[in-house]
């Protein structure tokens, strides 16, 4: 997708009126809840493959048949055996989609043909019990590499969830939510609600969306585990135009520890039980629809970031002045990777130098991002630090004011109009902690 | 440098006997220690940089007329001071050098015109004490980004240090080793001493070199501050073809936390003193030479690894079974940087599904490096874990392997000829603590 097609689209950020300040936000307000749109159903329950007993198998189901479905997944070269089945079956059906089988604990990947065997086996169970074919079903999956899904106890619990578990309710969707964490200290979920006008009068639609993060959280091309649902009237072809824009602008620009798992997936199902005419491409209805899916996925990003294994702040930086936004994008999403920037912040310590040299270090496509010093701006919580030279500021007060759930990071290049933003979180002493003895 | 020159100068890694074992080391051995080579004078002092009254000033000299010089710089695009004054010392020379001032606890990085008076005043300073021009002087400064450096405080510290406290024995090199330090916790050194044969019958050469880690390391076709000195008679020329590849195979191969500095240097100065031929491009002496030169620098790079902030354990990654040597040390150095396999070392958890997702992940000049699972082998201290798919081991027994000052990760990719290897360290909770106040 073009540039000029993504910026026609939809929520492009808006041009700064300070260099030190927040960006307008030009997104639709978003709820932190989850709420199933129509046309779905859905339920989750324990199978056995966390050792804590939580909820860890999750089915999502269409009700009238199959939802128009886009997608994206990982670019990791290790590629898990669900992500590998679900790219495989949504080519062959050309986005369409009857239910997703998701399951957390394992990942089933680097498992080799034994582990593409048991996602398959577990496909066609899923597919028997709600009555659709094999290849409209999609799977998920996150969990420890390498570690085999118990594939009969899995089968136990589907004849128990399916059809008896599900529902069609919005706790039926937080039950999803609950179930795809791992080392997520809470569930994540957003909703946008949004009125479309057109000849018949208008409709009223749902955007919901859950995620998991909040390790091996680097996405490239792709994104951690997230589902996104509506109950609008959309074709695959117009949700695949509009999904990787808005997947570029958002869980691409989010990190925790710039490692990219083998399992990510976003999914995008759109029901079309609200009625009313297709969205299509180009008009009214597709920007207002696109900035609802966006907002939903920036939030998702945002409380994934916020989550980050062992994080205590959602650290985000925006970037202006750049040269196009893809290079404000490469910037930012390098200043919320810095070990040194996310470890200055558990500390409040207002260590501008460090983003500065995590400005200079961006490429893009390979090559660095232009930094011109003499041009250059940086601002953190509001504060002016630095332009062209250091400003003097006063250490104690931003410090203070670092103590907050969410630091900005504000970086202006001097240079052109383009501009966007990454979400990282705080390094911390815990991330070391959890992460030092995960699989024993 | 093309890859067959490279070849064919030294230190290619020998192709594996084993896809789990260390490669065969084709380097000669090191000494740890700083031993000055002849033609070259030097000394350190407490400047008053470091609040702590630790060495921060240190100068090398030549004794007889300027040396032949090679140096690489950082390629972050936010460049200190030093940097930028070296490189045009040294294009305006053409690499001829006759002194190099290095001060430590203030880099003089993003310190806007001022900070590039203050180096120039600096440089003016020494080439008067030295008796040398001013272009013939070089740089090196490491410490906190954004802050001045003492101008005043270090021409009072120069008038001490120049001549009187200079000297040619090994101990004024350890001094300047000791004032290169910031938050390393011990100096670094390595020495390699060859004897070139020639016509008049045989030359003895030293070669030896000082460094400093031990954050914000990521070098990026360049290095951090490092000094490696020999009396060879070398000619500029020469010198600068043999650096790149040496650079690119040892020192760009090192990562502590993937922060690229903004003032990463290397400078290797041959006074000549030795005496015999001068040492030119393509004969069996250049690659004595360097061999000498890389065993030099691949030391340093392992010490400046094992030294990383808070670490613990040395973390070696080799590659082989890539389609190039490229490729080869693009996945070692992915592995070694990956926080998620750096966070597993101190806990002794061999998760090596953490090892296949940072391999997949690797990419060269913004491509992704081919992996094939099916083909891919994964070794952790010496014990096979993956191979096409997962091999049953003795997690206790490889985990007790694993409590040593150094662990080896190989990755065999199955593809082809190509082998490369990559330094850095674990991920501990005292990396966050040394780093969440550092400025403050």
């Amino acid at each position: 997708m073009r540039a000029e097609a993504r910026t026609a689209t939809t929520g492009r950020l808006a041009p700064p009126t300070d260099r030190f300040a927040a960006l307008p936000d030009r997104l639709p307000a978003v709820e932190l809840a989850a709420r199933l749109p129509a046309g779905f159903r859905c339920g989750a329950t324990a199978a056995g493959i966390k050792a804590s007993g939580a909820l860890d198998l999750g089915i999502l189901a269409t009700i009238d048949g199959p939802a128009s479905a886009a997608a994206t997944f990982t670019t990791n070269r290790v590629q898990a055996a669900p992500v590998r089945l679900s790219r495989q079956h949504l080519e062959a059906t050309g986005g369409r989609v009857s239910a997703v089988i998701s399951t957390s604990g394992c990942a089933n990947a680097a498992t080799g043909p034994a582990g593409d065997r048991d996602q398959a086996d577990l496909t066609d169970a899923v597919a028997e019990a709600v009555g659709a074919r094999a290849e409209h079903v999609l799977a998920l999956s996150t969990g420890l590499i390498g570690s085999r899904l118990p594939v009969d106890a899995i089968r136990r619990a589907l004849d128990r969830l399916v059809p008896a578990g599900l529902s069609g309710t919005d706790d039926a969707l937080a039950s999803l939510a609950e179930q795809l964490r791992t080392t997520d200290s809470r569930p994540k979920a957003a909703t946008v609600r949004v009125s479309l006008a057109n000849a018949d009068g208008s409709t009223a639609l749902t955007v919901s969306g859950i995620a998991k993060g909040v390790g091996m959280i680097h996405p490239r091309m792709a994104t951690m585990l997230a589902l996104v649902l509506t109950d609008a009237v959309v074709e695959p072809a117009t949700l695949g135009a509009l999904l990787p824009p808005v997947v570029e602008r958002t869980w691409n620009q989010l990190t925790v520890d710039g490692d990219t798992s083998t399992n990510d997936t976003v999914f995008l199902l759109a029901s079309g039980a609200a009625g009313g005419a297709a969205i299509e491409e180009g008009g009214g209805a597709f920007a207002t629809f696109a900035a609802a899916v966006e907002a939903v996925a920036r939030s998702l990003a945002r409380q994934q970031a916020a989550d980050g294994e062992g994080a205590s702040t959602l650290l985000t930086c925006q970037v202006s002045g750049a040269p196009d936004d893809a290079h404000a994008r490469a910037v930012a999403r390098e200043v919320v990777r810095s070990s040194l920037v996310k470890a200055a912040i558990p500390g409040r310590d207002p260590n501008w130098g460090r983003i500065a040299a995590a400005a200079g270090n961006a490429t893009l496509d390979g090559a660095a991002v232009p930094i011109e010093t003499d041009r250059l701006a940086i601002g953190i919580a509001g504060v002016p630090v630095f332009d062209g030279e250091p400003i003097p500021f006063d250490r104690a007060s931003l410090s203070r004011a670092m103590a907050a759930p969410e630091v900005l990071v504000r970086v202006d290049l001097g240079l052109g109009e383009g501009s966007g933003e990454a979400f990282g979180c705080d390094l911390t002493e815990q991330y070391v902690v959890e992460n030092s003895a995960y699989s024993t």
